[in-house]
């Protein structure tokens, strides 16, 4: 229940391109029961019945599981992949595709926290061959921030004595966010996004 | 098996004070398997199975796998809240007590990923109770940081316009550690507790 009503606000999560629509409302049956239970303790019929369809059903559109859970990883990581490339290759300073990045991946994650959590949380339980192709798009969504962060230590903008670590603590910020985002909160998407960019920008400043 | 491997290398888990020594196996064991397969789909015959025990042993022990996870939850935010209570309390300059809280707790969440995720993450699995009394513990975590915060401000050491959303933000950043920490990567629990120290100073640093 919770877990739907809060699949419920995540509205921009990028369903659309799933079709036909009885395969879209599986995916979204996944994605809350593997929120709510986590991958391995969820079956098939538990997906198919939160969707109110039949196992058979189900497998008119997805063979496993794990296919079901690559969908939605392929997806999710395709949308961040996206985002961070779209403000890496933005108009303006360093600054401000920094800030760009963070303020977009951030909102993501706020507002699609169910969907998330399982995109960021469940990569183990991939395949092999599944793992290794979701792996390539986060190297390339870390090497859009990683471009940023050297474009504006090159133009004097930043001050980042370590670039592959700072990298990576701003994407781990930016993705904890899909832990302890509460719809219920304080905070609004938009403003924890305000909020990050802003503390991201203090890390690379130049300093004093 | 990669869990076991995982929970190995958090040597300094504090599971020394679980008694006897049949308790602390099978809370071991059912720290690995909560990590690998998430509490949902763990049963107690598979800890009681991992630990080389029979389920009715393990119940001399626990009636419950909630119980299981309440132990196992209470131990680790016993010991997040004593670190950063050393902080907060302890000698030196603001910035030296943010360094220190910030050091401190990512190494913890580096050494003992393993038993960190399952910390962090399977709060909602918690009976009412024993939620309550950790989401306590967790509001007394948070206080720590916030008093380093709010006495950099007012010595004039830090720059924070806003003190709940930095304090949280430290503290997630911290966290998602245990996501993404790898044993085999290329940073020591040190070395990533360095850097992140480095990089929280900067976001309360008094501006330019």
């Amino acid at each position: 229940m919770r877990a739907a009503e809060r699949t419920a606000d995540g509205e921009n999560a990028p369903w659309g391109e799933v079709t036909p629509e009885a395969a879209r409302k599986l995916l979204v049956a996944a994605v809350e029961a593997f929120a709510e239970r986590g991958y391995h303790a969820t079956t098939t019929r538990d997906i198919a019945g939160r969707a109110g369809m039949s196992p058979a059903a189900l497998y008119i559109h997805y063979k496993t599981k794990e296919e079901l859970l690559h969908r939605i990883s392929r997806i999710g990581h395709d949308r961040a992949l996206a985002l961070l490339t779209a403000a890496a290759d933005g108009e303006g300073t360093a600054a401000q595709r920094l800030a760009e990045a963070v303020h977009s991946f951030v909102r993501w994650h706020a507002e699609g926290h169910t969907t998330a959590r399982v995109v960021q949380y469940e990569l183990d339980a991939l395949g092999p061959e599944h793992r290794a192709e979701i792996v390539e798009l986060r190297r390339r969504s870390t090497a859009a921030v990683r471009r940023i962060l050297v474009d504006g230590v090159r133009d004097g903008e930043f001050d980042v004595p370590d670039v592959p670590g700072t990298t990576l603590a701003v994407l781990s910020l930016c993705i904890d966010v899909a832990r302890w985002f509460n719809a219920a909160g304080a905070r609004t998407p938009d403003e924890v996004g305000e909020l990050y960019a802003d503390l991201v920008l203090r890390m690379v400043a130049t300093q004093k």
